[in-house]
C-alpha cells in the first residue's frame, strides 16, 4: 500500500455519541467514516484484525450512578485492538508487525507508539493477545498469584467463571493446586466450566449463590476471586473461612439494569480476618512479560485452555458489548475487523 | 492471707443468665457469690483490682443476628482483668505480682498460668494494661502499623476514635507523621480528640459523615482506620484515594438496635484499587512485647495519652457494659473491684 492510495481510503471506527441513563443500547454508538490517516515521522498506522469488548467498559460509556469519568462523546470507543502495522515511520516497528495497542474500535489506527506491544503471531493465534494472554489472562495471573495468593489444597471459588478472566483464573488456580469452584449464568457455560477442570461448577441464575456454595463447599472457601459483586459477593463472604482473601477483579452486576445488593455481611471482615483487594493490571506492567511466558507454556502444554465469541464486522461492536453486558458470550467476545483472510498466524 | 482463710470466704462474678433477642439490658445478667476457689498445684489465685467491658463482648452475649458463638449461660463473662496474685502453687507467679488475664468479670480468678501476662506496676498505673498498654493499645498498634501502614504526609481518618483502640490509633498515626481525621459520639468526645492531636475532630451525629470528611479532606483520605462499619465505612470507602486501605478493626454500628447501612459503593474497591483487611490481635501475640516496648516509650514521652471510665464496683458492670455499647464512655472502659487501695502502682 502506498502513502498516496493510503489517503484516498475512508476507514470506520465506532464512536460513543451518547451517555446512557441505565443500561447502554445501541443508540449510544454511531459507526462513522474519516479518511484513513497518514502516519507522520515516528508514528505508525495499524490495520486491526481485532478489538476487544469488556466489562470495564461499560461505566465509561457514562451513567448518572457512575464515578468514573465517561469517555468523550464523539470519539471512538478505546480499548485494545491486534493489528497489523501497515506503515511504519516508528523506527521499532515494521510493516507486517502484528501488535496489541489500547486504539480500540476502529478498522485503522495512528499510534506514536504508546502503549503498543509487538505480539509474535507464531506462538499462537493473535487474538489471543485479547484474551488468554493479554489483558484478561494478566488481569487473572496477577489477582490471583498475587493478590488471592492461592496454596496448595485451597478450595477456590471464581464468580464469572466462563468469562476470559474467570475462565483463566480458574484454570490458574487448578495449576496452584487448588480445588475450584465456578458460577456461570448458564447450562451452557457450566458444562463449559467441567470441561476445562473445574470441580464443581453452578448456574447462578438457577439457584441462590449461597445455597450452591454451601453444597459445593460445605467446610467454606479459602479465596475468592471476584468478578461479579453483588450477591456473590455476599454470599461469598458468608462462606470464607477465617483468613480468607477476595480477589477484588470485577463488579458484573453493576452492568445490569438493577443496583446489585450491598453486602450486609461485611463486618465478617472483621470477625474471619478477611483481606478484600483491588487492583488494575495497568499498575503493575512490569510482571506482563513474566506473565506472558508462564502462560504461554500452560497454552502450550494444554493446562489453560480457553474459548472466544468472535463477531464479525465492526458495524456489529455496540451489539457485541450489549451482549457481553448480558452475558450472552462465552470467553473473550472479540469483534473481528478487515479482510477475513488478515489473520495468518495458526489457530488453536 | 492464709489458705484456711481463704476457703472460707465468698467472691462475686458476673455470669450471663440469658441471650438477648436484640439490644442487651440488665435482664441478661446476674451477680453470684461463690466461695472463692482453693489453688491446686501449679495452680494460682488472681484478686482482681479491674476488668474490661469491650465492645467485642457484644456479640458474645448472643443474638440472632450473630455468627460466633455466645458464651455459656451461667458462666462468667470472659475478658481482659488485672489482678494481683493472692496465692502461688504456679513456679512462675509469686504473691503478689501484678498480671493481666483473660478471666474477665470477677472479683477471684484461678487460674492454670495459661494466658497470664506479669505486668511492672512501677512502669505505669496498672489499669493501663487493660487499656493504651493492653490489648486496646495493641490492637491499634498491629492495626496500624501492619495492616494499614501509614506513610508520612498521608491523611488518616478514624472511627470510634474517642474510644481506647481508637484515640491509640490516632495518636501513633500522628507519630507516624500523617494529617490525621477523627469522629465520635459527643462534643465532649470531639474536644478531647482535639486536645490529643487530632488535626480534625467532628461530631457523627450532629452531620452526616460524608459531608464532614468532604469537609476535612477535600481531596480524600489514604487510610481508614474503622472502629464502626455502616455508614461511617460507605463513607470513608467514598473518601478513599486510589490505592487506599481500610483496617477493618471493629463495626460498632452493628452493636445498636438497628441494623447498619451496608455500603453501597463497596464496588469502589475494584475501581480505587483499595486493601480492606481485618485481623486479631490474638493472632500476633509475638508482637505484644514489641508494642508494649514501643507505646511504653510513647506514653512517657507524652505522645500517647489515653482516658480511663472508671466504673466502680463488679455490681456495676453490666451497667458498665451497656453504657459502653450506648457510646457514654471517653477512653477506655474499666470496672475496678475489690478494694479501693490495692492499686499501688503511680497514677499518670
Amino acid at each position: 500500500m502506498t502513502d498516496t492510495a493510503q489517503t484516498k481510503l475512508m476507514g470506520r471506527e465506532i464512536r460513543l455519541v451518547a451517555h446512557p441513563g441505565g443500561f447502554p443500547g445501541e443508540s449510544l454508538f454511531e459507526v462513522a467514516e474519516s479518511p484513513i490517516p497518514e502516519p507522520a515521522e515516528s508514528q505508525l498506522l495499524i490495520r486491526n484484525a481485532y478489538f476487544s469488548v469488556d466489562p470495564y467498559m461499560r461505566p465509561r460509556t457514562g451513567d448518572a450512578r457512575e464515578y468514573v469519568a465517561p469517555s468523550t462523546l464523539g470519539e471512538a470507543m478505546t480499548g485494545g485492538a491486534v493489528g497489523r502495522v501497515a506503515i511504519s515511520r516508528h523506527p521499532d516497528y515494521a510493516e507486517g508487525d502484528w501488535v496489541l495497542h489500547t486504539l480500540g474500535w476502529r478498522e485503522w489506527a495512528l499510534s506514536d507508539g504508546t502503549y503498543v506491544w509487538r505480539i509474535d503471531p507464531a506462538a499462537a493465534p493473535v487474538s489471543t493477545a485479547l484474551g488468554v494472554l493479554g489483558p484478561p489472562g494478566f488481569t487473572a495471573y496477577y489477582g490471583l498469584f498475587e493478590i488471592g495468593r492461592p496454596q496448595p489444597g485451597e478450595t477456590v471459588f471464581v464468580s464469572g467463571a466462563s468469562g476470559a478472566v474467570g475462565s483463566a483464573a480458574g484454570q490458574m488456580a487448578k495449576i496452584a493446586g487448588c480445588r475450584v469452584l465456578g458460577s456461570g449464568g448458564s447450562p451452557e457455560k457450566v458444562a463449559w466450566l467441567r470441561e476445562l477442570g473445574f470441580d464443581e461448577a453452578f448456574d447462578y441464575r438457577a439457584r441462590p449463590v449461597r445455597e450452591a456454595l454451601a453444597e459445593a463447599a460445605p467446610e467454606g472457601i479459602h479465596l475468592y476471586f471476584d468478578n461479579v459483586g453483588g450477591d456473590h459477593l455476599e454470599a461469598a463472604i458468608g462462606a470464607l473461612r477465617n483468613h480468607g482473601r477476595i480477589v477484588a477483579c470485577g463488579w458484573m452486576s453493576r452492568y445490569g439494569d438493577a443496583e446489585p445488593t450491598a453486602p450486609h455481611n461485611l463486618f465478617m471482615v472483621v470477625t474471619k480476618r478477611l483481606r478484600m483487594e483491588g487492583f488494575r493490571i495497568s499498575d503493575h506492567l512490569d510482571r506482563f512479560l513474566e506473565f506472558q511466558a508462564k502462560a504461554g507454556g500452560w497454552l502450550r502444554d494444554g493446562r489453560l485452555r480457553y474459548r472466544e465469541t468472535v463477531i464479525h464486522g465492526i458495524e456489529n461492536a455496540p451489539d457485541a458489548f450489549l451482549g457481553l453486558l448480558r452475558g450472552e458470550s462465552v470467553g473473550k467476545m472479540l469483534v473481528k475487523v478487515g479482510p477475513a483472510d488478515d489473520d495468518q498466524s495458526p489457530r488453536g
